[in-house]
């Protein structure tokens, strides 16, 4: 249970912190201005591409991607620390280091079970930071927390699928560049509950696909990570070759995509509470009232002294959790995975809140990145199944001790 | 401490039930559809003046008034049941109503301290639903729940009053029919420290206003509120008629309005959460995960028995303060009036915490009105002065009966 | 809803304060003292003996019981304010007014369904405060919270009723002047479920009964309530006329003793909340740490404002649920009943947690009545059924609506 | 940072584990047994010292001690975890290895600090577990978080020293064997604010030395710790050379004494967790109730996945500490020795309040150690600091870096 960062993640955090002091945090005016302009919700800031160019330019690009054949071939524990860093700018700094969800589950997903052609027309591109991906699992009119209950149909028809159904909450969708999607339906609900399912290519652009709406997320369109898409898919037909690994795959697929993206979003999750807690102790020591820099009252030290506390817990459960899925598995670090997936959330809520108070007005507003942070946080807690039934499956493996 | 309704509110409480029913909830669809069509962020529904219209032939109108020249001349204690049921659509029944914050403070004021003229010219277009108005006392430069912070100026020239400074959070100010500001400032910055404000009207066309901006809330811009504007005030130039009371009574002034208007929101707010509560409760009945609905999901019932717990308190606490402002008047209500401004936002805030987690990730989307309350509820716990000014201060008053 | 005092009400407010001031406080310095140098953890001090004397003498005895034949005819809105101050001096006060449970509670059953012989030996001494009584319904194997688990037997044999079982938590079972336990246990356990049970009277020195020991609650005797005593029923014989209204009736007449015995508790929890403030705030004005006393820290500020909101709002609904026992009877208080059993011993504990912790190392000591109080608020999260199963229960009553 | 075991504490862990099987587990209820059957509640078990004699046979004996000339010599990593394991039992385990508070601190002050004749006559017996010793720093009236309030003199004359002052919570001095006290009390009151004070051995039997009391802790007398006692120094004389290091040290050696103070209870708490939350999943898979285990219940799940949660956070955060403490000293973990003087206490309390919970009215009781072990985690809230101090202090500190 070795957490030290090696020489090969020191000079990446090395190079990466230079990174957001010199291109990131001075870009985030630009971007906030440019998108103050656009007429459009889903526009992205064209500061975009500067930054992905430079990035790519000084090598901080596809970390995320443990595969050496396309990514950076990082374990989860040198990722880890360079994850953090760009929480701090949710915003920008993932997608200027190719690193943004859903992309990265995406990507992985193809350079894990993709054919050659399939990584070449699809996972090249996405490498390149040339296009963009959406994937979409969730469904509106069921619990999708329960695959099981996934309604999709994918059915094979000569040399095509033929997809019908209604997703929701298809992350990345509403991306101007957006371009391919992967979706997951059923090839075969008479089969064993988890061999049901199976995840198909589908490009954006295939007749009868009907991007219908973006879902707001407390107000935010979300759209500096593509938003998330409400789609119908009536009769589409993609060639069957567009199928990933087979039929009765996906849920397996689903799974293997599922723990790397928790943990991606949970230690993004402590840079954001880093940066809360950084403009939370700036401000302190510079509002005045009552005759005293607000960094004098007791109240706002307990939060200060709390988030401190709460984010080093978190911080070391996720690096534990990358340390097991580097050294057992994804698989031997299920509880773990769940374990940050309920505790790293809420814990960056309860500093945003803070840090929110201590902002007074200003904080719940645009001036701040805080009350946005905030939605991200608590969409959190229930992207990829609510804490609830994280909990609750948690606990059936205590008390399985016990049985 | 006696909090039954008499037979007029009974009356009235009958008569508003049904109208939500028949027009209110029925209009709830129609103005998010008239909002979607619409290109303006700061659009006001069409189908409001409809309410307004049907609530005013109905008689429930500016039922917020005590004052019985003007206003429906109830009692806070009357008012409160009926509040807070237009409380449960928050956006559209206050203003159908015309019981809408800032205006109802704004009326009071006038009806209070206003000169005949300013009552004919300004008064009375209010209380018809005719126009919408600002009241412009927070800055963006000093922690304003501190009045003594004040900086913008109005200074006596001739006939005129000049004004100069920034506000922010001026709530109402981007309503397409906003007309009128009260604006805040110091008229004497040397004066003994309570009599050194006036209030000043502010016609919004007055040259020299420049309202440069909506602040968002959490994503949201509020404009169903008017949304709340920064405004510069340029060596703005009125009449010296139309101060307001006199040089130095700003403050006092502050003091009489702060008092209903907070009661107001608190009303309002127990209003949300039964609204809240409600569509939990239909969601947990409605929606199946693992093979049963979730209303038989322990976590769930627990949400759901402590939100009834927790808005039964404070709906008792909003009342008893109601009847003491009746009885012993709003400054010896003081204590009750904070510890509502303490309690209420959060336990609203905590009954839609719940209810957006329980309606997954639909719940912090635009499909379910949870978010958007959420946001008001949230930002409640900031506005007239954060929850730990308001508990320093009442401690500071239990404490005196020690020393 | 009206929760204003009464002339009657304010009258023996009056005379209780005073009796609190004059007889109760400085006894409690006596009691500490006579109990120290007692050699039994079960002894009770003197001065209570003195203090029963007084307080009969001035008309403060048995306020608690509704029926005027006995007690003193108040309404549970009348007594409440009277139970919340006897409170403040929980160990003492309850007695010393012969409002303590469970005597309180075992009068109310013989006085509502007890034979003219039966309240002749049993309720007579009781309301003469000569003897003191046990309640005997919870069993160490089972969870009493459902009575169906019952499975103490109680079985006819000719002229005599047989008693077999198990109990513990048997309140009062240790005072060394407790005469007289009533029993719960199982006529006829193939009966309808709410049939099988029925209550009986059962004389402490009767053959066959075995007072094996007494629990402890965190480190406490909880010696002044009599204990709360491990029982053995071993072929225990008693008259059937010692039954209590006739096989079958124990759940109806548990049901009517359990309404009032939550509301006692609820109010006295108010009152013990109150002197945790107090003392609190007498803490905060006296201790001095660095360099200033701690009441102008802003913790404890927080503390002390918090305490204060949650206190009022508690009472308001312990109010409103004395009014509606009193106006549309248990049955139709019996969701307020819950509330506030779920309610209010938890404000207590907080209030309690966060005076100890503005006494330092004192709070959790003997030297201050915080610890002991704490632990009895504890310890009411359980008694009567846990703060879970009312949830439980409330919320199903709150979904019924939508069903 | 690396936390894995080591080969040595690997070997440790398994040794102390068995010795917890085979010998201390089944020696609680033997020690309870003892206890009962006492008349004294300051009596020690005597099965205590078969349990010392078989630690000492088994090497498990002053694991504590990083000095290797008298102890284990085990980095605090190493030792970590053992002691967490000892906190299954803190009642027994911890004295069994001679690794109990207050003596630990008490050999590490002699052994960095005592000279050879006080390492002969005091260090070397409690070593070998012949006595046991008391440390005397706090006092009843004043805050003693801050050092510079001790009011105890220390007065050189001639070739002794006179001690006049009033000590609490002198933890261990109410045990039978404790021989040995160190007093910390103030030789210079005029010298610089850390320079006034310093620390002397003081036999337990030396004139004027007058024990008076035990301090109680939630009703529980803490004897198996030497309980807390409430020591008067009258005119006690000692000879010159019991003093420890020199006069001014005294401060000096209280900060190298409680950075592994503090860290042993948070180790130890860790166990306390971690065994509650096994007798809480224990309870849960064989309590029935409302006709199945009560496992079943989703709030019940609840309290278990979150109490693994928290539980994983601390444990992690408690070994960085140690780590760093071995790799940059107390000083350089001073901040995470806060740090977890915050967190750990209020972890393990919440997870015994939720063990409690589970286990009805027997969880606030004998039958259980919950209770207890609940009064021993509320107390290290304040033991050593209240966490307001140290939440100040490490707020300070963090928001240095923007100053």
């Amino acid at each position: 249970m070795d957490f030290a960062y090696d020489a090969k993640t020191q000079e990446l955090r090395e190079k990466l912190l230079r990174f957001m002091d010199e291109h990131v945090y001075p870009a985030e005016q630009i971007a906030h201005r440019q998108l103050e302009e656009a007429e459009d919700p889903w526009a992205r800031p064209p500061v975009i591409e500067d930054l992905k160019a430079e990035a790519r330019r000084q090598g901080l690009w596809n970390l995320f991607l443990p595969d050496t054949d396309h990514g950076a071939g990082l374990t989860n524990l040198q990722y880890a620390p360079l994850a953090e860093i760009t929480g701090r700018s949710p915003h920008l700094a993932p997608e200027a280091l190719n690193c943004a969800a859903p992309d990265t589950g995406n990507m992985e997903v193809l350079a894990m079970f993709g054919t050659e052609q399939q990584k070449k027309q699809w996972l090249q591109p996405l490498l390149d930071g040339e296009i963009r991906s959406a994937f979409c699992m969730t469904e509106p009119d069921v619990a999708s927390s329960d695959a099981t209950n996934i309604a999709t149909r994918i059915e094979r028809d000569g040399d095509h699928y033929v997809i019908n159904g209604r997703k929701w909450w298809s992350s990345g969708a509403m991306a101007p560049n957006c371009a391919i999607f992967i979706v997951m339906g059923k090839t075969d609900p008479d089969a064993e509950r988890h061999r049901q399912q199976a995840m198909i290519l589908v490009p954006r652009d295939t007749p009868g696909v009907h991007v219908k709406r973006g879902m707001h997320v407390f107000g935010y369109t979300d759209a500096s990570h593509g938003g998330h898409a409400e789609i119908v898919f009536d009769n589409v037909r993609v060639p069957a070759d567009n199928l990933i690994a087979g039929e009765g795959e996906g849920f397996a697929i689903a799974q293997a995509r599922l723990g790397p993206g928790r943990i991606h979003h949970c230690m993004r999750l402590i840079g954001i509470a880093e940066r809360a807690l950084e403009l939370m102790c700036r401000r302190a020591v510079s509002r005045v009232a009552f005759g005293q820099p607000i960094a004098r009252q007791g109240v706002v030290q307990e939060w200060i002294a709390e988030s401190r506390v709460r984010i080093e817990q978190a911080r070391l459960l996720v690096l534990k959790t990358a340390w097991l899925m580097d050294t057992v598995g994804n698989k031997g670090a299920h509880t773990e995975i769940q374990a940050i997936k309920i505790a790293t959330p809420l814990m960056a809520e309860w500093v945003l809140d803070k840090a929110i108070q201590a902002h007074g007005a200003g904080g719940v507003s645009q001036d701040f990145p805080l009350a946005d942070l905030w939605a991200q946080a608590r969409t959190l807690r229930l992207a990829d199944g609510p804490d609830e039934v994280h909990r609750m499956s948690l606990a059936k493996r205590e008390l399985k001790k016990y049985l």
